[in-house]
């Protein structure tokens, strides 16, 4: 097991109702906030109208930025930037999913920053300060309501980049499973996706004796697998939709990553897929990690076999533990179809035309992965395995 | 699942050397601190002098109490309370296990309050103030490092009676697995016995659809049943003494409860004895936990065999789920005694003399537990079941 420090001081508000709440906890970090939101499902829905009372049951003066897009783009960050600095906003408030909580952790970086925000991406500079941010959860399935991470695209070369900071972690996410009874069962699907392909990045890994996180993976894959055909047949099941919710967290607050070294190959792949064709970073995945698991999984046979074996129930053939891995592989495909994912690029009507220069943006920083080292022709290997 | 709040802001610091951070950590909270220690273990072991020299690179004034013992007592907290008043002290760092961690905890409640610190134990007056606190851990076994509660014996009467606030979660603790290689045998096994009554406490719960923290409870369990042999065993196996110590720290910070209602009754019959007897609480605990299982196990059958099944590996009989569950029982209660603890009160030297004494006094404020709510009779009746 690896030395770690680890430190997750997010407040998780869990529960029916418990937006009521946001302008009470908002109000902790002063009385002037940006609130940060999509498109207008949250106006239909109701909610908007709900965050606005409590907030301004509390006396706090809002600033509104919406139009968050999935992948979200720095333009609107950079928009969101200047609001934040010409009226001295201490405080963002994310309602929605991990795209808007994103943009919103961009926004919360730039406002402490003379430069440009994209600086943060490029790895020019790293992120020393941000504004605090809180969250309510309409989307369960990046996790980004806890981590201190952010994804964020540039549309000037279609780059999508990753960076973070502790001090990104909301201060607070407001997580009601109700809020996510309208979620339409493809979108369900794809979060579903995405929290299973964080604890896999996690799972996937060198480290030996890492016992304890381990189960805690396999515990909570199990707990998303279980549900995840209730939430998607009955939308309006408070209690597999609680399951899928509290999950999608815990797959990503990084107390399952502890002591271990994660992969994260798979996210990086991805982003080049959904950096060009915009599909949903979920479906994105659910192409990439099997086709991932089919180049790597000889690297460590043993450790797929514990992974059929545990999350799948496959029984383990010791006389071959390749075809107990291959077996789990197998599951895992299977399972992302019968949720309604595309599990080819075909599928998700994706050619091979860009191959080549995915492959290559995907590594020209530095090669990718930790579980396996992946290369330029790897990752091309990828593409081709997941046609 | 029920509605829940759930902040754990501890910063763990985990692994080989971290206690040589510990000068660093501590002096975010200032330039004077309490060292609240038990008896010359750290002294003979070095990791007094590694503290010491760590804190004095800082610049840090250092006062220090030692002698705190095995189930606390509030006359060492009175005087603890009493320098960090006359001294203006603005921190406490908690050198050892449970005890010395509850003991500043109290410390940390009195130094900021008039009365006398032992209101906080009686009900009289709630926690609503403490002074920061850190931990460098060396006994794996309470939770105390991260969660927000203590417990304390008052000599007068032999009281051992709980208290807790959310800002008596410690800012920091320092868990190096090399600190325990020096545990003797029994108290590590005393220490495993605690942490997964700790988990047994949150499993056994009439709250239905509560998957994943069932999940991540079995999955913590069968981590430290694994490693149990081992580090009683191999007291100088660094990846096993690293699982068990991490996993006591999770069984007690309260992830595992999350949306879920614990049920507690275990731990207050134990506080009987131990108040009494000066018996080790994890030895308590594997007296206790069976009994009370044998005893409630009809309230919820299936729970238990679940617990058999999936914990113990027990077959699920269909036809017969009462054997399941009792099969479950008989192989926690092999497990305690194949690590040495007692499992009746007989083989702990007790006898029945204070049975009624200890029923009367363990309910006189209210009947214990949640999962089945106990009278005195019931309270005595495990007694029995004890003995």
């Amino acid at each position: 097991m690896q030395n770690f420090v680890f430190q997750n001081r997010t407040k998780i508000i869990f529960g029916k109702d418990t937006e009521t709440s946001v302008g009470e906890e908002s109000a902790v970090f002063g009385k002037k906030l940006l609130l940060h939101y999509g498109g207008g499902s949250i106006k239909s829905s109701g909610l908007y109208d709900r965050v606005i009372t409590s907030l301004q049951e509390q006396g706090i003066e809002i600033f509104e930025l919406s139009g968050v897009q999935p992948n979200p783009r720095v333009s609107l960050v950079r928009e969101g930037v200047s609001i934040c600095k010409e009226n001295n906003i201490g405080f963002i408030l994310a309602v929605g999913g991990g795209s808007v909580i994103d943009s919103a952790k961009a926004i919360a970086a730039g406002a402490k920053y003379e430069g440009d925000v994209w600086d943060f991406f490029t790895g020019k500079q790293p992120v020393e300060e941000c504004l605090p941010i809180g969250v309510v959860l309409t989307i369960p399935a990046a996790g980004s309501e806890t981590s201190g991470g952010t994804v964020i695209t540039n549309e000037e070369g279609l780059y999508k980049r990753a960076t973070g900071h502790e001090n990104m972690r909301p201060q607070f996410a407001i997580l009601n499973p109700v809020l996510t009874y309208t979620l339409p069962s493809y979108q369900t699907a794809c979060g579903i996706t995405d929290m299973i392909a964080h604890i896999l990045e996690r799972y996937f890994t060198n480290e030996k004796n890492v016992e304890l996180t381990d189960r805690l993976c396999e515990a909570t894959l199990k707990t998303i697998i279980n549900n995840a055909h209730t939430v998607i047949n009955e939308p309006t099941n408070y209690n597999a939709r609680a399951e899928i919710m509290w999950a999608g967290t815990i797959a990503h607050n990084d107390s399952l990553s502890t002591g271990r070294i994660g992969d994260w190959a798979s996210h990086d792949i991805e982003h080049e897929i959904s950096g060009i064709y915009d599909i949903a970073h979920g479906a994105g995945l659910a192409i990439v990690f099997p086709a991932w698991m089919k180049y790597v999984y000889k690297h460590d046979v043993n450790r797929f076999a514990q992974f059929a074996n545990r999350v799948w129930d496959v029984e383990i053939d010791l006389n071959n533990l390749e075809k107990t891995a291959l077996a789990g592989i197998k599951k895992i495909e299977e399972f992302f179809r019968s949720i309604g994912m595309p599990v080819t690029l075909k599928e998700a009507n994706i050619a091979d035309e860009h191959f080549d220069e995915m492959a290559k943006k995907a590594t020209e920083r530095w090669p990718l992965g930790n579980f396996v080292k992946l290369h330029e022709e790897d990752v091309r290997q990828i593409f081709n395995l997941a046609r």
